[in-house]
């Protein structure tokens, strides 16, 4: 607190606002000794920045990221890596219609409320560029991940009513949605168009896989695994709902359904279901750690909608600029990043007591 | 971290086993001149304590909370209150046949992993027992809330296949599944009692409603209300899903649909409809915070199950002793705690900074 | 904060009044199959308890440490471990004459100014009787160092004018003023009887040593292992200064002859002097660390003194109870003890990044 | 913890070596509405930054803030506040003698020790060029302070065995050194002179005032206004002790002698003496906080040294480069900033509560 850092051992603080200067973050905690480059950061950037393809945002950031410190000889040191990445393309003057006009579904309203005061200009703070930054802290904790087997994979699971139904990872960065399922993914892009064209926008289901992990990363009581990954996830500004492997259709199972029996395999104890998700009492159980999130449909959108001016007036806005229809594709970059970052701090933490 | 504290201005830290010599928790940051006593805090524990009703463990454990600290003449004084729960009712025997084999969807084997050591006895630290301590801060969590008009109301919104429809606050504790719809807990009730004749467990879907919260509080961007509230709910070990408002449905729903259109009613700020479940940008916006919550159905189960031993051999375990077969009815003081204890702690940050 | 933890990894929250039901302490992140007694605990507490010489305060407590949780089978279960102290030897009325008149020297005034509210009976909360609670967490955290060959000693230095000259670990724990010095002892003991007779106190100085520390511990920037020491041990409510290693001479020493210079020994790195104190840069630098408190003199004296009411009025106070007339031989164990858990914080801290 | 961030609601992160890109800070918890600019800032980075006289490094930095986020209109909102100094005039030739070699005094062993990697030039990451960042965030911390009409003040009271005698804040920023004596001043120059053409530096003492706290603020038990002060303070590299009010001289003194007597002045509880240093018991007492800093002589010198290599052998070291003699008049912006950071942290904690 008060809120713009995240994590107790991989830990990081972030800056910026959608149309200042620049955006941020520092990242402290990385071990020493990783091999990281510009180019590592830069990689998950470019799977979030706007610009992408016809179903993002047109505004044009290059998102390049600058390493301020904390790497030497192209290995990071153990001291805070600070990231810098400038911002370029702000047409702050689109955003004047909103002064002194509350957008539903935006922060507006409960900025002003809060601070009495904010940069009104592409939402300021509470822009969705924040997200950069998160993405940025996300790449360098993949790499510790990596280090030890643990890998991170998100897809758009559902776009509308438009599910995806078979699963092939090598399949998420061949479509414009990254779906998993290439036959749905065409329907989920074409759905999003028809809202495009409608001036409105869709909401949508994202998937997060972390495999690899062993048993035992989580810190009960408070800080269960799926506890913390909760808070890291359900902090991006677009997600409404989290959950862990057969989710809300735990209220219509039995005990002896949902329970997942163990089985030895190879030597090994596992599971023969994963209604779990791979997480029991907190702490991943060895098998998949799987989970769902809610994606809200972009509150930006250029029909016509009521709303109430700084004043205490009823008026009408539409949302001009440039947005996404759909926000899933740009989502998963970032809904990666924060398990990476949750993952990376509960793996510090564990070691220290073993 | 290392996971049994929570909070930062309101802040607690519990201890204890199941068949240990007791239970407790610490709780700092309680302001001063707050009126305490025993009965406040007894009057949720009786909510919450076993043996209720048919419809829960008969375990028979008085859960007598003893104030050793932090109060003085009636009041609280601004120093940590810490309170005392001794354990009565233990059978430790009826556990003997689980010191080595894993019961399937408890926290034995990931337990054993973490620890290499475990308190077997009525699962220990990973028993439920513990959410008895929640309550007890969530007591005084809710005298704070008081003062400033917030009120935590939970109650029962799913069990199995039967929902609640009508919805009546002042029938929750009238009913022993704790559902706000008369006619939909009898339903539930006679649900559950076909699970427990079968050795069997059902699930369900607690929803808690935050109500009277003025505009502002929570801490973007990492410390959102909701994700600071998914934090703590998802820290109670049955539960497996979160939603706010529209929830999961949002993957459905358009922008225009989803938005909360702002209207001006009686000189204040207020939205048409609360799809947004009282949470804009991560700050409350002044409508009612509501949200869901996926309860698993309670792994403990007298049906025979497949499982594994310490040693790694395969084996079928049934897991006697005094359990529930819906959790729903006694998450719901749990679920009510939480959200309490959340909302002192983002009241007393929102305080600092005004 | 809210102030009454302490530490990141190696986690204590305390609680307790002088006069009310019991003091203890909560310890998290105790790492799992640690052996551990209540005997263990005792130790240290008997060394700091009341009533152990003419020289300290005849007020009778046992101090008898009951374990409420986390020790199972005589092991760490890496659960929090709960400790209980029941107060026995309260005499209440000796306070009420302190109900309406704040003691000099005392948190009398401060903690009524802050709270609003205070328990006035032997200093409530802001008693010396909190420490030990510090001294039973402090015996877990000598457990975890003596595994990493850490020891901790700490001896009186100086009682008013007289200093210790010679220097033997072994003599410590044989005279009552707990100094090195064998004969100074014996002149520092007659001061004290001298103060105590006129009923005034004397102050003096704690000398610690923590030896066997690898190089390397330590967190820079804010967490340099001197500030984290710094912040515990000022903690201690008798502590007004601080210094490591040539402490305030460093003042009137040259860079030349402060710089401690390097020279190989064995085949390790040591160096011909040790006038840092053990710590280069914020870290440990592999020899001793050596450190000196200021230790005031106790505030409560027979000797009439003036003073002021709540109400505002002057007035003059005799302070009667039962009281130390020089607190060196008490605040020893106390010392070790924030040592201690200072340093098993800062070894698992280091632990989780390598 | 990691290491590289303070506070609790007013925090701070901050980045950089000594001859990487730049340093800088984010600083979090900055109530809106303050009007900020960076000449606010700038003032305290130039009583800071090198090449102010002729007792200090000649290294030319301008030490220009960019002000990235946090500020609209000329006033904070609310949000975090990151600050960026580029680094200019690196001369990262002169070090490539310590690359092998470490310097004593240094952090080169230690941070070598801790993370198997370090970058030499300039001492990188422990090189007091950080320091900076330490001043950027005390300027903004000084604005909230100032609001609640607080002050920091310090001065050099000390270099060798030079003391000020006479006291006047008026004097301070007119000598070099920065004492309050302009007597003294002169003599503590030429004392300073003479260290500096032997090749050699010096140390002294620095005390700081803060005055106009109202009673009440500190976090009892472990957040006691003097232990966090002393943390902070403490975590600037060149300080070896700390000691509040009479300071080390409490060993000599009786509890009598040693207890400020309270007395009523102008209807307001005061005391007679503060030898207390304006805490008690943890909390500000009303009267003027007073410490008193051990700053050791900067261990850059060129007068040759026995040191150790990386590869462990002996040898010897000569640290050219641009340096300080005396560290006494640089080091007071600092210990200004950090006294003024952790007061404003304290203050907004306390608010919390009130």
């Amino acid at each position: 607190m008060p809120g713009n850092s995240f994590g107790t051992l991989f830990k990081f603080m972030t800056f910026g606002e959608s149309h200042g200067p620049g955006i941020g973050v520092i990242i402290d905690g990385v071990p020493p000794n990783i091999p990281l480059t510009e180019e590592d950061i830069q990689f998950d950037l470019d799977r979030r920045k706007p610009g992408q393809s016809d179903i993002t945002t047109p505004r044009k950031e290059e998102d390049k990221v600058e390493i301020l410190s904390g790497v030497f000889d192209g290995k990071t040191t153990g001291v805070p890596i600070a990231l810098l990445i400038r911002n370029k393309d702000q047409h702050s003057k689109d955003y004047s219609a909103i002064e002194n006009t509350f957008r539903p579904g935006h922060a507006d309203y409960t900025y002003q409320m809060k601070y009495g005061i904010r940069d009104h200009r592409g939402g300021g703070r509470s822009s969705g560029r924040e997200t950069a930054c998160r993405v940025a802290a996300g790449a360098i904790a993949k790499k510790i991940l990596k280090k030890h087997n643990i890998e991170v994979v998100a897809f758009t699971k559902q776009v509308g009513s438009i599910k995806g139904n078979t699963f092939d990872y090598s399949e998420i960065e061949k479509n414009n949605v990254r779906a998993a399922d290439p036959v749905a993914a065409q329907k989920m892009i074409e759905c999003i168009h028809e809202y495009k064209e409608r001036g409105d926008s869709i909401g949508g289901i994202v998937e997060c896989h972390i495999n690899g992990c062993f048993p035992g990363l989580g810190e009960p009581l408070y800080d269960k695994l799926d506890a913390v990954l909760s808070h890291a996830l359900m902090s991006i500004g677009t997600i409404k709902g989290i959950a862990f492997g057969a989710g809300f259709d735990v209220a219509t199972m039995s005990g002896y359904e949902n329970n997942d029996k163990y089985i030895m395999t190879d030597g090994k104890v596992s599971s023969e279901t994963n209604y779990s998700g791979g997480i029991t009492g907190g702490l991943s159980n060895g098998e998949n750690i799987t989970l769902q999130l809610a994606v809200k449909p972009p509150s930006s959108i250029t029909k016509e909608q009521k709303s109430v001016t700084k004043d205490g007036s009823n008026t009408t806005i539409q949302v001009h600029g440039r947005h996404d229809p759909c926000i899933c594709p740009r989502v998963i970059p970032v809904a990666e990043a924060m398990c990476a970052v949750t993952m990376a701090d509960m793996l510090l933490l564990h070691k220290a007591y073993h």
